[in-house]
C-alpha cells in the first residue's frame, strides 16, 4: 500500500461525482475522514444528496457506494411491476458486502459503509491476488462488488458448502467512479474469464415467467438455509430482492440475541415479510402455524439464551471466529477496536502458521440493560 | 348534564395543580380544548411538566390523570427493590381505564387521556347510578378509578366470566384534585360499603413473600387468559405491575392485526417481557419452545388474517360490538367519529329495546399499506 499522501484530485470531486459545487459542499459535512496506515480517505456512512451510502473519496478518485436494493413483499405483482424486460435471477448471499478497487496501484477492499477493511483487503489479495491484478490491469476503473461469505468471518458468519473459512463471491461489476453496472451477461462472462468466483445464476426470463418460477427457487434456497435472490434487468440498472424465511429467521435470531442493540424496525420488517410470504404462497393453517412456531423460536429462544448468558456472568454480543495469517488477524482486531468496539477474546490459537481467534464484539446496551432488568430495575411502560 | 358554561375557577389552575405560574403557562400550550354537549374542558393528552397525562381541567376544578404504573421484568428482584413494606396484590384487568368524578353535580367518565366519554358516562350511570351518587354525596372530591371490562366494549373487548356485556370494576380511589390515593384497605372497605364492584385482592404481604408467591397467581391468571397483577404499597403510593403471557400474546395478536398502526416499540416490549418471564421461571427447553410457538402464532397468524382480509376487499381495523340504549349507542358513534375515526358498521340491530352494533374502526395505514404491498409496491429496505 502506498504510504505517501494522496495526490491532489485530477479534477474537483463535485465534477467526479456529477453533482453541483453546492451539493458537494453540503455533502462534504457528512463525510467521515479516516486515515489507515498512510491511506487517507473520506467516506459517506449515510445516503445523502443523491450520493450512495458508502461512497469513498480517495486519492483524487471515487469508489461509488453500492446502491440499496429495493424489495418486494409480493412476487407475483412486484416483479412485473418493477421490470419491463428480461429479468436475471441470481443468488443473494449472506455475508458482508465489499467493493474492491485498485487505488494508486493497490487493490483495496471497502465495506458497505465505505470503511477500508484491512482484513478483507488481505484475504482477497491472498486468495485472488493474481486474478484481481489481471482484471484491474485490463479494466483499471472497475469496482468489483461481491460478498465475503463463510463461517470464519469477522462480520456475518454463515455456512456455505465448499467454503471452509472465508471466500469472496462476486455479484456486481461497476464503474468505480460513476457506479454504472455492466450488464448481467457481460459481467458473468468477464468474471468467468478472470477466474473469479461469482454468485449463482438461476436464469434470465420475462418478468411473468420469473415471478411464476421464483417460489420454487426460493423454497429450495430456504431448505438449504440460504438467503434469497437478487433480480436484475439485463443491463443491471434495476434490481429487486426477495428473501427466504430462513434468512428472516436468522436475522431475527441474531437481532434478538442482542435485543437492545438492534433497531425495532429491523425486527418488525422481517415479521411483515414472513406474513406476506405465507399469504402469497397460500399456506394452509398448519403450514402457517409451523412457520409461526419457527419464527417464535427464532425470536424467543435467542433472547432467552442472551438473558441466561448475562445472568451467568457471560458477555453477550456478536461472536465470530476468524482464521488467517497472524499479521492479518492483528490488522483486523486493531481495525475493529479503532471503531470503538469492545472485543472479548474467547479463544486464540495458532495452527499451521495461521492464527484462529474467536472473539465477541460486546453489545454494551444489551449487557447493561439485561443486567439491570435482572436486578429488578423497573421499566416505565 | 349541566349545559351552562363552566363557572370561573375558584382559584387559579396553577394553584389547584400545585405548580408554578410559569409551569402552568407552559403546560397550557399542550392542553387540548374540547366541548361536548355544553361541557367545556381541557385535557392533557401527554405527560408534561410533572402533571399526569389525562389530567382534565373542567368547571374550575381538576380531574387528575391516573399515574402510569411502572413494571418489573423480574419479580424476584423487582418487588423487593420497589417496595420496603407490605405489598397488596390485586388483579389487573384488561379493558379500558376510566376515571369517574362528579362535576357540577353530574357524574362524568373520562378515559385515560382525559377525554370525556359520553358512552361510559351513560353506562356507569345506568349500572351504578345510585351507588355512585351515594359515594359522591359522602365524598364529593373523589375520583373513582376503574376499568370498563367485558366483551361488548367500544375500546378493548375481553371476556370475563359474569360479564355479559360491559361492566365497571374499581381499582383506585383518589382525590380528584391532588390525585392522592386512599390506602388499599380503606379503598376496598369503602367500595365494599357502597356496593361498587372492585378488582380482586389476592392478599397483602411482605415483598419477599409476595415475590415468592406471585408466579402461582400469575400462572393461574394466565390459564384463564387474564391480564396480570398490580402490586401496591399499603398506602397506595407505590405501584408495580406484572402481566401474564396470555396478555402479552393478546396484545401482540391485536397489534399485528393492524401492523402499520401499532408502534414497533409496543411489540418489542412484549417480546422482551416474554423472554424475561421464561428465564425467571426457569423454563425447560420444551416449555420455552411451547411459549415461543404460541408467541409466533400470535404474531404471524393475526397478521396473515389481516393481509388476507385486505386481499379479499375487507376492512381491517379494531372491530368491536356494543349493546346499549339507542341514544347511548348514538352518543358513542358520534363521539368516535368526532375523534376522526372512520367507522365501518358491520351489523346494526335492535333487541329488547337495546341497539347492538358491531363496527370496525378502520386502520387507514394498515389497509393502505397492505394493499400497496399486495400490489407489488417495492419497499426500500
Amino acid at each position: 500500500m502506498s504510504s505517501s499522501p494522496s495526490p491532489p484530485p485530477s479534477k474537483p470531486y463535485h465534477e467526479i461525482l456529477g453533482v453541483s459545487e453546492e451539493s458537494f459542499d453540503r455533502l462534504e459535512e457528512h463525510l467521515d475522514r479516516r486515515v489507515h496506515d498512510g491511506l487517507a480517505y473520506r467516506h459517506l456512512s449515510n445516503h445523502r444528496s443523491g450520493v450512495e451510502r458508502g461512497t469513498v473519496l480517495v486519492a483524487g478518485t471515487v469508489v461509488r457506494g453500492f446502491p440499496k436494493i429495493p424489495r418486494t413483499l409480493t412476487v407475483s405483482t412486484g416483479v412485473p411491476e418493477h421490470f419491463d424486460g428480461p429479468v436475471a435471477v441470481e443468488e443473494k448471499l449472506n455475508g458482508y458486502n465489499v467493493r474492491l478497487a485498485r487505488i494508486d496501484g493497490d487493490v483495496l477492499a471497502f465495506t458497505r459503509s465505505g470503511l477500508f477493511c484491512p482484513f478483507t483487503t488481505r484475504i482477497v489479495r491472498r486468495e485472488l491476488g493474481a486474478e484481481l491484478e489481471a482484471l484491474f490491469d485490463e479494466y483499471p476503473q472497475t469496482m468489483v462488488c461481491g460478498e465475503m461469505i463463510g463461517p470464519e468471518n469477522p462480520y456475518t458468519a454463515h455456512e456455505y458448502p465448499g467454503v471452509d473459512s472465508i471466500a469472496f463471491c462476486a455479484f456486481g461489476w461497476r464503474d468505480c467512479v460513476s457506479g454504472r453496472p455492466l450488464s448481467v451477461p457481460e459481467r458473468r462472462d468477464r468474471y468467468e474469464s478472470f477466474g473469479i468466483p461469482q454468485t449463482r445464476h438461476f436464469g434470465t426470463d420475462e418478468p411473468a415467467i420469473v415471478a411464476d418460477g421464483l417460489r420454487e427457487i426460493v423454497e429450495a434456497l430456504d431448505e438449504e438455509e440460504r438467503e434469497g435472490v437478487v433480480m436484475q434487468s439485463r443491463d443491471g440498472s434495476r434490481q429487486l430482492k426477495y428473501t427466504t424465511s430462513a434468512a428472516n429467521r436468522g436475522d431475527l435470531a441474531y437481532a434478538f440475541s442482542m435485543p437492545f442493540e438492534y433497531g425495532q424496525e429491523f425486527v418488525f420488517r422481517r415479521l411483515v415479510r414472513e406474513a406476506f410470504q405465507s399469504v402469497e404462497w397460500g399456506e394452509s393453517n398448519s403450514t402457517a402455524s409451523e412457520r409461526a412456531h419457527r419464527l417464535g423460536e427464532a425470536i424467543l429462544c435467542s433472547m432467552i439464551e442472551s438473558i441466561e448468558a448475562v445472568a451467568a456472568g457471560e458477555t453477550v454480543g456478536n461472536r465470530q471466529t476468524v482464521r488467517a495469517e497472524p499479521e492479518t488477524v492483528d490488522a483486523l482486531l486493531e481495525h475493529l477496536r479503532d471503531q470503538g468496539l469492545t472485543l472479548v477474546i474467547d479463544e486464540d490459537r495458532t495452527t499451521n502458521g495461521e492464527r484462529v481467534v474467536t472473539f465477541c464484539k460486546r453489545s454494551q446496551s444489551t449487557n447493561d440493560r439485561i443486567q439491570n432488568y435482572l436486578d429488578g430495575q423497573i421499566v416505565d411502560v
